[in-house]
């Protein structure tokens, strides 16, 4: 009878064990569902704040967007490198074009302190310099990582999809 | 006296739980850093191996590189989603030009199973259908993640550091 007892015991703590640990890990994994979630939200944030800031040629605004050692790597220029360099290229940018474009996310994909999304935009542009508006149509591909709580641009580079257009000499040939 | 041998015990205990818990610390902190390193080895094969790759114009070599829902976002061209996109993507490539290129790493970045690299490449293309052969230099944003224990790219967009370069028409206005 005694050992009948310590043996249901035994099943009773190994069950409650069984039952403590699965039930440690649903919260858990509804924990990181959660996080995921409102990472998510935040990164998504962090994107129309970004379009905003180009929409509104706001170079103090894009470095406030990126991490204190981000990397802004734009189509046919050099990688800016850290705060100061990257309000430079953004100064630059504006200074030459005036942008009025929509961000599609295609996806955000996150991971504990890092994420990355891949981004597309389309829009116009305004060339200062001949006062032309031209279609601008470009892809994107983010990292991201949290610097003091928040979610900042790491890294960043854009290209377009669209095939590079012959000048006419050339198709001519 | 009992109290005394009770306190010392309990102290003895706390000090044993401090000790063992700051040398857990220490180990996987040890731990971390020595798996970062081989990380950051296994990620520089990928690299030379993706290198290969397009030496030798090898596309079924370039998506074993490649995570099965990879994306490759290439210079002016579609995004290729997925083993047979990004197969017919290089194809495609490979048949149009001949790459004699080297990879500079700039930087790799692991966290957990994800990581990121920035790189340059430089060297020359041979373009088959008029059996030119020009110079070709790019940037490239690599994003990694572990596939059943091995990186393997996730997502891979390059694009180009200099100046688009006008055509004479153009320049002469």
């Amino acid at each position: 009878m005694k050992r009948l007892i310590i043996s249901s015991v035994t099943l009773l703590a190994l069950y409650m064990g069984y039952a403590n640990t699965s039930g440690k890990e649903f919260i858990q994994h509804s924990q990181k569902e959660i996080m995921e979630k409102q990472d998510k939200k935040e990164i998504e944030k962090l994107l129309k704040a970004y379009k905003e800031v180009l929409n509104t040629s706001d170079a103090n605004g894009a470095i406030s967007l990126y991490t204190k050692d981000g990397v802004f790597m734009p189509s046919n220029a050099p990688s800016a490198i850290g705060s100061e360099n990257i309000r430079g290229a953004y100064e630059f940018v504006f200074s030459q074009i005036q942008l009025n474009i929509e961000f599609y996310i295609e996806e955000i994909v996150v991971d504990h302190n890092f994420a990355y999304a891949l981004t597309t935009s389309k829009g116009t542009t305004l060339i200062r310099a001949t006062n032309e508006t031209v279609p601008e149509e470009n892809r994107e591909l983010f990292v991201f990582e949290k610097e003091n709580g928040d979610w900042k641009i790491a890294r960043y580079m854009f290209n377009k999809m669209a095939p590079i257009t012959q000048p006419e000499e050339k198709i001519a040939k």
